[in-house]
């Protein structure tokens, strides 16, 4: 018979006895939560009450009024917010319609991307089969033109195809831009058929003003592209976001205090695009790490290290929260560093890039994850979620739980990132795994920073 | 060795020769129509260049310029439109949100539906789990709120599952004005989980003016749901569609000329809902019935009864082109008639409602689809289609060749009626079906009219 968690709290009460192992009571944590975790309903509260929270609006300081809550009532103490500055982007009106026939594409704009008159623009639209057909574009060839930049991004269990195709939606509206495009439409980063826009950020470089940019939903943008294969087509687009370069955001975290000064970071990222509800993007990670920490809490163990949950604001325009809190914590001793934020489906694979002396820890972590299905990392190389790679980049070790993302770019920055999306028994194995492999290196001691 | 259809197009040509049975020229013409049709062809071409087709708009006049060349294109002659007059109902701009925390719901008003002032309306929700408890509400109980409507539809192959919550929207909105609600919401008469609301007329009785009606997303049901098991929520609702009473549509009808005097009326709806493009609803069936009445004109047979394609008008908002053909063709001899109205998926079931001298048809038609899996009938109580109902109740024989509905209800009425939801190959198994049972009635002399 396996000890059950009630014989782990009860020894935990009782230190004086010879207790079970660290990897022991690593099982015993992942038994627990894989049987039941908070994380759906943290989350279901979450996303119920507040909602969708654009990094630098009353919305995600909504989130942060909720992320205080329930970090309080996980039992994490040092409760606190890190505030920091950054250029806040607002959608505004948006549609766009083919001249003649009126049809109506599905369409969302880009973050960062500019506005066009209130009553739109009307312009014949050129096709370019992928940012390589863009990048051979004479220059000048696109004058009063908008370019539409079509591309295939298939599904793949690690996400490597938006890793492949995101630079369409990162560079193509610059480029476009400076080949004289007056807007930029692209095939939303996605693997879906619904009329779901896929939004997310791009950029221009320091100097180039915005112009409008858009992403059409899959059947909108291959009915696009069946009527330029047919002749020209003229598109009127409407598109008016603002921007004001002095909004506020900031980091939410709490602490179950270790006995020592190594610090382990895990969490997700609080703000979220905001047509959708943020709940794969990135409710779930942050409903995974803090139920983990809050089960860890509960057990009645207590950590060498401290746990940190980390709850950063404003990723999804530029890891704004992920760069402040390495800047802020760089002389800290940050040990470990992981980061949840690729949905709610199952962890199928461990990674980690921590110094030699910490590989002992992470073999302990397989072992103890096999059961929920986990393999092997494959190297010691892993870069960390888009939060906690800067601090990966000061030498904190870095551990990744890789979730199953063969579903993630349906939903992903789209209106149907919603609660209905989520499965109960993928989010419990995830806290499974989270609360097992942050209790085995919470319990040890053994060297983990790279520098 | 099968005859093939080059056999078939010889032998025709030849008709001192002792040809095929027609039991084996429907069998030859089926399978040609399994291989390849012209179906998705037809309707890629009518929703890339037309795309959505709200009746008595000039989108469904377009639509009918399409059909009258696609079914010259396809060698039917007598092409013609019939008008008729109705009211004309155009969506305007649509938004809710929750007050408080901002978050949006996916809506879509409802046809025949009146409009909320320009800057909306903001009142408090009044849950009704279904249509009974709305029916238990007294009288003045809603006076200045929003009657919200939830109830569950499950998904069913037979399309059953609408039947049974139709009353929802048809006349839900009605009642809960009757009682003082200034607006109604209802969870959408759908199956999917995507922020895809569905729209669908609902009526108010002569007399009672229209007041605004929505439909949400499951997603946005289910989050209202969940807002109000956790207390008051108040929402701001923007619709503003406009009716005018002086609408103009038509039906489109072309034949394929008999020897005798007798005619079977087949076709599908021009007509569709302005969010989607009018895909599965009802371009497939357009597609499917025009491509096998094309198929039987290419083989050179010769039928013995008028085959007639028709195209109705104005179905989704009230059935007016059905009723406007029944009532101009009331002393034609339409013997059979048969509508396609329930998406591209495979045809899995075949009934009728014949006089009983039509049954050994029947039979006939049972022997040469089975091949395809299709089951034979139950009974001879078929109601028909929508549009050939009226025909029906006018003593036309009825032949209904079922499809799976199992995703019907993902896709009915939303943006989401989009062409990539169509599969090729199952198109093509309704075309074969419709070209078999079609040529074998129209070859046939035994009556049919069931008065």
């Amino acid at each position: 018979m396996r000890p059950t968690l009630a014989l782990l709290l009860a020894l935990a009460a009782t230190p004086a006895l010879a207790g079970p192992s660290r990897v022991e009571q690593a099982a015993m944590l992942r038994d627990a939560a894989l049987a039941a975790s908070d994380a759906l309903p943290l989350l279901t509260d979450l996303t119920t009450r507040v909602g969708q929270r654009l990094a630098a609006t009353p919305a995600e300081a909504r989130g942060r009024e909720w992320a205080k809550a329930a970090m309080k009532a996980a039992g994490l103490v040092n409760i606190r917010e890190e505030p920091f500055t950054m250029p806040v982007w607002e959608r505004g009106a948006e549609s766009a319609e083919i001249i003649g026939t009126g049809q109506k594409l599905a369409i969302a704009a880009l973050g960062t991307s500019g506005a066009t008159p209130p009553e739109g623009i009307t312009a014949e639209v050129v096709y370019f089969a992928d940012y390589a057909a863009l990048q051979e574009a004479a220059p000048g060839s696109l004058a009063g033109k908008i370019a539409f930049i079509d591309h295939r991004m298939m599904r793949a269990q690690d996400g490597s195809s938006y890793g492949t195709n995101g630079v369409v939606r990162r560079a193509g509206p610059a480029l476009a831009a400076q080949k004289g495009a007056v807007a930029t439409m692209i095939r939303s980063l996605g693997t879906d058929y619904h009329r779901n826009p896929h939004t997310g950020s791009t950029s221009f470089p320091t100097g180039q003003a915005p112009t409008p940019a858009v992403a059409l939903a899959l059947p909108d943008a291959e009915l696009l592209a069946r009527r330029l294969a047919a002749g020209p087509v003229t598109v009127k687009l409407i598109s008016t976001p603002r921007s004001n370069p002095n909004g506020q955001s900031a980091n939410v975290s709490g602490d179950i205090p270790g006995s020592g000064d190594e610090i382990i970071v895990i969490g997700g990222h609080l703000d979220s695009w905001d047509i959708g509800q943020g709940v794969i993007d990135d409710g779930a990670g942050m409903a995974i790490t803090l139920s983990a920490a809050k089960a860890i809490k509960a057990s009645g163990l207590k950590p060498r290290r401290t746990i940190r949950v980390v709850f950063w604001g404003a990723e999804e325009e530029g890891i704004y929260g992920g760069r402040a809190y390495a800047e802020a914590h760089k002389t800290d001793r940050i040990v470990l560093a992981a980061e949840s934020d690729f949905g709610a489906d199952r962890v199928y694979r461990l990674s980690s890039k921590v110094a030699d002396t910490g590989l002992p820890l992470i073999a302990e972590m397989q072992r103890v994850l096999a059961p929920l299905g986990i393999a092997p990392t494959r190297d010691n190389t892993a870069g960390g979620g888009a939060d906690v790679a800067p601090l990966g980049a000061l030498g904190s070790g870095i551990l990744e739980l890789e979730q199953d993302g063969s579903r993630y770019f349906d939903l992903h920055h789209t209106p149907d990132d919603t609660l209905d999306k989520v499965d109960r028994a993928q989010i419990d194995q995830n806290v499974a795994a989270w609360t097992a492999a942050v209790w085995l290196a919470a319990s040890d001691d053994r060297p983990l920073r790279t520098k």
